[in-house]
């Protein structure tokens, strides 16, 4: 049993003009490769194994990231799951020079460890301590029936936590 | 208008050493990468405009991709919302000597075009001219509702076209 | 046997800044990478073996490729001659939001076949199934001899396709 | 005026596994494109203008290159005709330890020096000073030849250097 | 003024295949890269600039680091002279798996930065605030008169902080 | 025993946008990986042996490198230490149409030969054959001890190379 925080990766880069897209900002495809090498250090550090990316979801890019910025990711895992284990990825771009920061994008990636055969291996719970780390927690559970039903693996009259979303009832329904 | 057909777009690679991770098959930040370029084409081709990334969903690893397989993405615009275009897109790997060929991965990119001053424009509609066209832009609905749910932007009691998967009622709710 | 058209490869990449010359254009030593990527696929698909490149003939590069262009590479093996293939490769540019294309290079490929000890492998022939088939299938045995001839393994006089070019009465001299 | 040798250009490098295919030596397309840079930077020399890769021929590779071997380029202006020069290139792979050199890969490069405005730029004459240097520079007529005529640019019984090889009476026929 | 705590930057990446030597262990080259980039963003936030490389001494590898193993690199500013800043970069490897982490690098990059004009711009000064801190706030004086006397540009005996090393009677000459 | 012309390696190469920084020149981190792989190509001449970075010293950076210049670097082994060899690495680079060259960085990067087993390997001396090798020749001994000091690893009064240069009757002591 760890927190998220025991699993927490800081990964720090600059945007090079090799990093960018011909409008001469990050290339999107580039930011995702980053955000996959950063999030699975922290499923490594959190299951003490070799790891493999299974699922990719809630990618959301804000603000186009200027070239030269100062890109900062930082990645912790919000839950597990037997096997696999959820990661919570955030990117912040800074202009250190003009003293700007924003928040850039969010994501979540899936990780399963495996064991010396290559065999997926059960992993440690993750214990949130704090309000933050309790929200990702419970999330994790509609953001997986989620992916289970969008690929067709579980039925949306099974999913308990997400159904209780869209029920009129629940107060909680405005997220 | 158009159909999906006409922005469809594939690309082929072969898995070099240079795209491989640790354990010798592909990264699946590398594979992130060549899915986002390849969609960001199809999504080109149907805007006839600059394009940017504005969201990733329900990409999933299935099988892990060897070393000197060929690799073949597919990508093509679903359905469009007003300036957001979705594009889904599917990857194979193939052993070529070996006569295999297996489907590893799905995803949905969403992507916004830009005019010259690099604000949205509008793009136009996408008409689906076949039952598995038709398929991907009912879909592209619910996807969208969760992406707005998920960040935030839309009440699960609005998002008529999610909630009616988890209605009891529904007959289709098994997907 | 199997015809060109079996072989048959598209490839569809954007020039990124990453891959410009100081001119900010494509750099030409990066599509002479991409176009050997692509043509070794062809040959892979032909002869279903691993396959290994013995010589390039007849790169022409007739227009600088603009940074953000959509490159398309189409290859295609159009004869082979026991253990060798020769794959004809074109390239397009395309500025999408300005509806342009324009066909930009060709180049002739040539590759060898091994099987598992690394020795050369026999492969199917091809056969050509329309006019544009037919004149890439004759052309290759001339390019065939011109590539022996000036490698010093082929003497002029035993080059009987490429000297009927060469001989007054030829009707087809012209080309 | 200069001689080949005033154009002369090493490049040195070690085959990292960056640089490798799949059975694990050198990417015949990684060396095309080392192959372009070594040139492009002789024809530089001999112009002094900034050039761009117009063709490639006689690209033959004779023998893998493997992982960790030290790759040598050399490249040379051979001959120029008005605004073009072609360049000879030659690779050697060599593993020190084992104290073996070998021969691996030639080709003819084609450069177009351009001035401000990118239009196409006289270059000075290159006047061989040996035998080697003069075989290069006769050979360049027959090369130019070759390429005039596959690319449907000049009729056969017009390419006199390269007809004389043809002709049955020539003594030099035999190459 | 500012603490080295305040430019404290941590860098995070996984060793690739694609960051390898022959041997199969991280690139030398690759890792100076990397050193570069952290410390250079450790600069940029003392300064508040952007900077440039002017000198990088005392980089000692003291151990192979292994494919696949996380690398982590942590750089801070130890003292400024003007318009210069010395940046201590360390870097560790981890084998996550096994549990083993071992120190692999250090060295001293300095910076210079830049005004919009591109001069030299004086930098606050570096205020120690712990032994640690106070101890590669004294070195950085005798590695600076080192780089200035191996430069050329200052003669020994005015090299006061080193000399003092060298003196006899000196009781910290054992450092 | 060989002379330092014996291990001379000569790279050239052309800094493209991939190469550069967010100034527009030359990125110091890549500058700092080719020069480790110019350098350690002549201590594998000079060793006939696979060789290792371990340490790299007086880096300095006296002029920003502009993109599509031509760099130049030679590397020279300049003295061994049983199973060390320092190599003295030189940067030139070179505006070529404008007929521009200047020296812009230099560095002395140290590497150890290994012997099959990976472990170290007694390697040749070196023999000055002229006033600037002898001159390398005798620097060597005094960077080396100040290596070994400010690791740790020597006392300064042991350092008798070092010494004598801060020694008042010393007439070498301006360097």
């Amino acid at each position: 049993m760890a927190s998220p925080a025991d699993s927490e990766t800081w990964m720090t880069l600059v945007v090079q003009p090799n990093d960018t897209n011909p409008l001469g900002t990050l290339h999107g495809g580039r930011l995702l490769y980053w955000m996959d090498e950063c999030s699975s250090i922290a499923a490594t550090k959190h299951s003490r194994a070799v790891v493999v990316t299974v699922s990719v979801d809630g990618v959301s890019f804000r603000h186009a990231i200027e070239l030269g910025s100062v890109v900062t990711i930082r990645a912790r895992v919000t839950r597990t799951f037997r096997t696999s284990m959820e990661v919570f990825v955030e990117v912040w771009a800074e202009n250190i020079p003009r003293n700007q920061r924003i928040k850039c994008n969010e994501a979540y990636y899936t990780f399963v460890a495996l064991d010396e055969r290559k065999q997926p291996l059960v992993v440690p719970d993750v214990v949130p301590t704090n309000e933050e780390e309790r929200r990702l927690f419970d999330g994790a559970m509609r953001r997986r029936q989620l992916r289970l039903i969008l690929a067709g693996k579980l039925k949306a009259e099974d999913a308990d936590a997400l159904r209780a979303l869209f029920m009129p009832e629940n107060p909680d329904s405005k997220k």
